[in-house]
């Protein structure tokens, strides 16, 4: 499983996503579910990646394969694509195509593979916007009323953005809230695990502010999920029934 | 959709469930999914539903034939079944037979129905158990290690129960936790809606203690969701990134 989460603010864009592939329960793996892709000033683009890994490895490598090419294009890279919405596009295309063609495979023992994903980014001239790609390469794209997108286990730490995230939302609380939706997957689901991907774009930089990987046992990480631990249960002893 | 979730503590028993059934979404409706079934100081039984309607009422009405019968034994009658585990396999084989019949009654539309179920109770001279029972009629049982049971919609209110529950927890908090676990799915899942039946059994008396529905627009239950989602957000904000 996977839980990947991204917010789309007026003051910029805050992604997160965890490490944590199984093939079973006796077989885990980590593997990046961030892909960032930036020339600084003039594009950022961030991919996360929810399921099959064949799938999401596939498709991101076909991806930065189109960019490396001596014969890239506006419609291949989305390096050049001509909007945001293109990037979307692209990489809806090859992630459907890149789906399709490992079903096939699949089909022959009666399995099928599925991925999906968040795209963020701005580039120069154009708005930050996030587009949540579904396996059939079609996608939505967040707004002003749903400022948060969410791919893989995204129940658990969903109540917790419900509360807090609106578009006016600070950078800083931002990283708070998503780190707090994890914390509470994390308890809850054991194949979202650490180490845990952290990467904040803000408005109109075109460029990837700060990125962080949060490992197993980060100090810092811990004090932030006792601490809301604690504050939950002193909020919960002052509510009167 | 459903939500239902029962606590089993030592102090006693909290049961909730909402009450909002939909066959798609534009036929919704509200059935009762708690029922309880109550020999005073001799037994005490409820059962929470979830799943096809078809299934779930059909069960409950053989159920109460088969109690009603005058025929009845204690194979066959939940108020006569010597254990609670007695009273489990038989509810557990009912369900069995009748979701069997109903499916088979779908498979010429290529349709499929299910139904779960939570069973608490207890009999003067035993303890007081809880199980959850699977559409093929097989079940768990709660326990001091996992002390709540959950069926339907059950992620968005499982962060606030792993926090707070213990099997020392008041019969007052746990009557706050599974309201406020409710809260939280209500407010992501709008296949989830109120009325909700509330019942609490005291450890010992084999009687439901006390008995609420909570209406939609219930004063007190508006306020309890008000606070918490205020000191959520207080919480949120007294935590450093």
């Amino acid at each position: 499983m996977t839980y990947c989460v991204g917010l789309l603010l007026t003051r910029g864009m805050v992604l997160l996503s965890d490490t944590r592939t199984n093939a079973g329960l006796d077989n885990i793996s980590t593997y990046r579910k961030m892909f960032t892709f930036e020339d600084p000033g003039e594009r950022v683009i961030v991919v996360l990646t929810a399921g099959s890994l064949s799938v999401t490895q596939t498709t991101m490598a076909r991806l930065t394969e189109a960019i490396e090419s001596p014969e890239a294009t506006p419609e291949t890279s989305i390096m050049q694509a001509a909007t945001m919405l293109k990037v979307a596009e692209i990489i809806g295309d090859t992630l459907a195509v890149t789906r399709a063609e490992i079903d096939d495979k699949l089909a022959a023992g009666q399995a099928s593979a599925t991925a999906s994903m968040i795209v963020a980014g701005q580039r120069r001239g154009g708005t930050m916007r996030m587009f949540l790609i579904y396996p059939e390469g079609n996608f939505i794209e967040a707004t002003e009323d749903t400022p948060f997108l969410q791919i893989g286990e995204h129940k658990y730490g969903k109540p917790i953005l419900d509360r807090v995230v609106t578009p006016e939302t600070s950078l800083e609380e931002a990283q708070k809230a998503v780190l707090l939706s994890m914390d509470s997957t994390l308890r809850s689901n054991l194949s979202v695990g650490m180490p845990l991907d952290l990467a904040v774009i803000e408005a109109d930089t075109m460029r990837i502010t700060s990125r962080r990987r949060i490992e197993a046992g980060d100090a810092g990480f811990a004090a932030m999920s006792q601490a809301w631990s604690q504050a939950l249960r002193d909020a919960f002893s002052g509510i009167s029934l």
